[in-house]
């Protein structure tokens, strides 16, 4: 048997955002790899060994799925989302360079999926219409200066930007300060989404203006989508307003 | 028959990156919309109206749509990649806001599909695996100067910079303006990524240092990535080389 590593995205959470490249994929699959909430969310196949594992072990994950593939395993390591976006590609490539020159041999392949702020902007209108950006709250591997940083040159390039890990019970503080900062550098009136769990039966979309963002609105299931400048409200008869970005910003 | 309208995203081009959410859209259509090209990737189906038009009328096409939604039918809107980013979501929306009142209260949704630069950047290991933006080089609706004052602002934040149309016939020498600002700013051993027509039998896929990138290396088909300062090759024996941007960057 000749093993493979495909690094899977399976979207934000409804099925009908899996791709048929991923779910082929997971059909031909020895072995799943992953984040134990991601892997429950592939339904069990009888002689598929199932790999789930902790938060934050992403490196170690990579490693297991990478010496399985090199023992000829069929191995699918899955990720919520895109695999690319803030998720398991760049640690399985982390563990390749750090790990047996034979790794960068192996047949590995990552299969795109609907990343999160690209499901929340579908489900507001078209946020993300015009130039922007996608940015990582979280300080676990980058200093919070350097995320300031990039939220003031962000706005000042008048970027739609996208928020990803906004919030988590580790650090409730970062993303109040967030907040502060982008009210004082885009106003009170600036269009703001916060999108939770989308697709999922939790999912929850609120659209307001900067000025009534409250640090509550988020948690670790939330993606937050900042307007441009340009970033428009259309009111809706007894709805939620659709927010989008022209293609002119 | 109650009408709506989905704005439905078909990916880079292999069906089995269309999700089953699109497919089953297209499926239950009774009116196609889309630029021509869009419109004949889907398959001819007894019954249903298709509505090719040519490229730069998206707010007449975007109009057209509404219209058959109004008069109750259903009616997919095909954009490539996903309707969200540089496509057609955002000239429905221009469209609803500038036409008549009844059109907010249609039943419009937006169906997200894989955008060019993921799937681009999943075929070349993980080049967006850190903060990144997305910057549409087409100078059609925005001052090119605007174009540069992005690029510069990208570069400081030291994002990794998908370049969406960055060549096209009309407009031969932005593209060469871009890679000469990229090359001043960022140097010439960063890495840089060219994606053209991702998915497709013309797949073209080409990993170089900026020194070496040369503007006839995009056309009107490609994604171009350009790697933060962080991003990374890994050498593969007879191969191109992994592309990735450490989580850490």
């Amino acid at each position: 048997m000749t093993g493979w590593l495909a690094i899977a995205g399976l979207g934000p959470g409804d099925p009908r955002l899996v791709t048929p490249e991923v779910q082929a994929a997971l059909d031909h699959a020895t072995d799943l790899v992953g984040y134990a909430p991601y892997v429950a969310r592939v339904p069990v196949r009888a002689g598929v060994a199932r790999h789930g594992s902790d938060n934050r072990v992403e490196v170690e994950r990579a490693g297991t799925a990478l010496a399985l593939a090199a023992e000829g395993r069929r191995v699918v390591v899955v990720s919520s989302g895109d695999p690319g976006v803030f998720a398991m590609a760049s640690a399985v490539f982390e563990a390749v360079e750090a790990g047996p020159e034979a790794w960068a041999a192996l047949d590995i392949r990552v299969l795109p999926g609907i990343t999160a702020m690209l499901a929340a902007a579908a489900r507001a209108g078209a946020p993300l219409g015009h130039d922007f950006c996608a940015i990582n709250l979280s300080d676990n591997l980058k200093p919070w200066s350097l995320i300031e940083t990039r939220l003031r040159l962000a706005v000042e390039a008048d970027f739609a930007i996208a928020l990803y890990n906004p919030r988590s019970r580790a650090r409730p503080q970062g993303f109040a300060r967030a907040l502060a900062l982008l009210t004082e550098a885009c106003g009170a009136d600036r269009a703001i989404l916060f999108a939770r769990a989308v697709s999922t039966p939790d999912e929850r979309i609120e659209v307001v203006r900067l000025g009534a963002a409250t640090p509550e609105m988020a948690d670790m299931r939330t993606v937050v989508i900042l307007g441009s400048s340009r970033t428009r409200l259309i009111a809706r008869p007894g709805g939620r307003p659709f927010v989008y970005t022209p293609r002119s910003a």
